[in-house]
């Protein structure tokens, strides 16, 4: 059995090996830049994860799981033009680097090298592993313009916001949990409940970076706090907010998030101080701890010696004390 | 066996079956809005075409056709944004009638739709389909770069630009073709040589559309004679008159393609004159007739039976004839 760690490498070695720009060199230089810009390569990770439960040669998952990476950076790539955001792990965007078209070109390109390495798993397995990846795929899609969609309207149900980040974040991770899965050669059975895993993983994952985003620490979160709600994001936290808080603080959410608001620093610990009075942070923890209890129950359930469980059990439990 | 419009038919009755739009619909609109709107079916019928020639069960190639004819639809729509194109068939591009989000958000959605149309063809045959359509699709981004990277060259070889139209335009009526000739059955020895069939026919295409849209009939050509030249377009025909052409043509054609050169129709005309005393019209035909030919060669070979082989045959001819 491998440990997270040595997952990790795997993954990272293989990306080093794909380090050669091709012609013409426009088009192929911006994937390599997304692709090199390390993130905590998560999805990937989680194929070999799901793999490793049902079997041990993971190898054989590396290249779909590098192929999982790239659809992630292809959707980064087109969701920051999207986003109109500047940075990205430290980096410029690839927008910014270069311009829009070739953001929107190399991602393309990007998207099909993903195909390429998902279809490169074994031919028995191929119908299963693309059905799972393409559905997922769509989904995520679905999600963004949900995401984008909300931005305009005027109030958006805890409902709404908790569909959105299982199409946009969640399914992705559950996907990359059961392409290895069907990979190992887990039956049927077990690989769809291995997606619900990576369903409350991924939900657990999404609502803990809402909750770090406000209540984290800037040092090991490795952002500014706040970010959120200078942006007026309609985060898990805000919606809650909204629909629990009496009518006289929301009408100071409503003021403090008027797009004028002058002073950065006051309108954070203002809307911090509203979502404490709401007990918004444990509200937030609560469903964390909701989503992984989940997870650990499933793990517990699936059908495999313990010691292939073992990984994905530590990561599940540090889902909810994760700081970073 | 079916004639073209027979199986013309075929895929436009299968789109049609399409028209449910999901949710978001903020997504999936303009997906419809794209694929409702007509244009040739060329490549979607290149498929059927390609699998008629080794099977009578045509029908099993229509989805796989479908999935192209997606694909191209999504090259359409980001290109259009890249080209910052305002028209496509006589309606607003996507970009336009919406904005550049959904343009992008639709246009990875619809390619994804592709992969899935793609993926429904016989499991037998799944990975060599999908080996040729991701390679085609990737060489597809490759040409749309090149032509970019054209736009601000100062000069442009033959070469450089029939490779450019080969990605571009070519291999994907040549991938179109293979894909429906491995789903027909085929030998790969013979579906490799119908890929080079689809070369040949897609290169003339592709010629043939540089000399209609400046020694067209803007009646049956079905939109202005002139907008390559108006546009500056390193088009065969210019990149072969800056060839050949004596140094007083040359800078001719260099003052003519000033940026703010005021008068649009003295310009056009003026151009033609050029391209006519350099016989450009002859040489661009020439180009045609040789990958027709080609073409028609390759046809003749394959080994089966000529009446599978007739609406190939007759679209090639035609290929030379062709005013719209």
């Amino acid at each position: 059995m491998r440990n997270l760690d040595e997952l990790q490498s795997l993954i990272d070695d293989e990306i080093r090996r794909q380090n050669h720009i091709m012609e013409p060199r426009e088009l192929y230089e911006p994937i390599w830049y997304a692709l090199s810009n390390g993130g905590k390569r998560l999805r990937p990770v989680f194929v070999l994860m799901g793999c490793q439960l049902f079997s041990d040669d993971v190898e054989k998952a590396v290249l779909p799981a590098l192929g999982i990476e790239m659809f992630h950076n292809f959707t980064l790539l087109h969701d920051d033009i999207m986003d109109k955001a500047f940075l990205r792990r430290n980096l410029p965007t690839v927008h910014v680097k270069w311009d829009v078209n070739r953001a929107i070109l190399s991602g393309d390109a990007l998207a099909i090298q993903s195909n390429i390495f998902i279809a490169s798993c074994e031919k028995e397995v191929l119908p299963d592993v693309l059905s799972v990846f393409n559905s997922t795929a769509l989904q995520v899609c679905e999600g963004q313009q949900f995401d984008l969609n909300f931005e305009r309207m005027d109030s958006v149900s805890v409902e709404q916001y908790l569909n959105m980040i299982r199409l946009k974040t969640a399914v992705l991770i559950a996907g990359s949990l059961q392409i290895g899965a069907i990979i190992g050669g887990a039956e049927p059975k077990w690989a769809a409940r291995v997606y619900d895993l990576g369903l409350a993983i991924g939900m657990a994952f999404q609502l803990q970076d809402d909750f770090l985003d406000s209540f984290g620490n800037a040092e090991t979160f490795g952002k500014n706090i706040g970010g959120d709600i200078l942006a007026d994001k309609k985060t898990y936290l805000l919606i809650k907010a909204l629909e629990i808080g009496s009518p006289v603080q929301i009408s100071q959410l409503e003021s403090l998030m008027s797009e004028d608001y002058p002073q950065p620093e006051r309108k954070i610990n203002e809307v911090l101080e509203i979502f404490r009075q709401l007990k918004i942070d444990q509200f937030t923890k609560e469903k964390v701890i909701e989503y992984s209890k989940l997870a650990l129950k499933i793990i517990g359930k699936i059908p495999v010696e313990k010691e292939r469980k073992v990984e994905l059990e530590i990561f599940t439990r540090n889902l909810i004390s994760r700081v970073r």
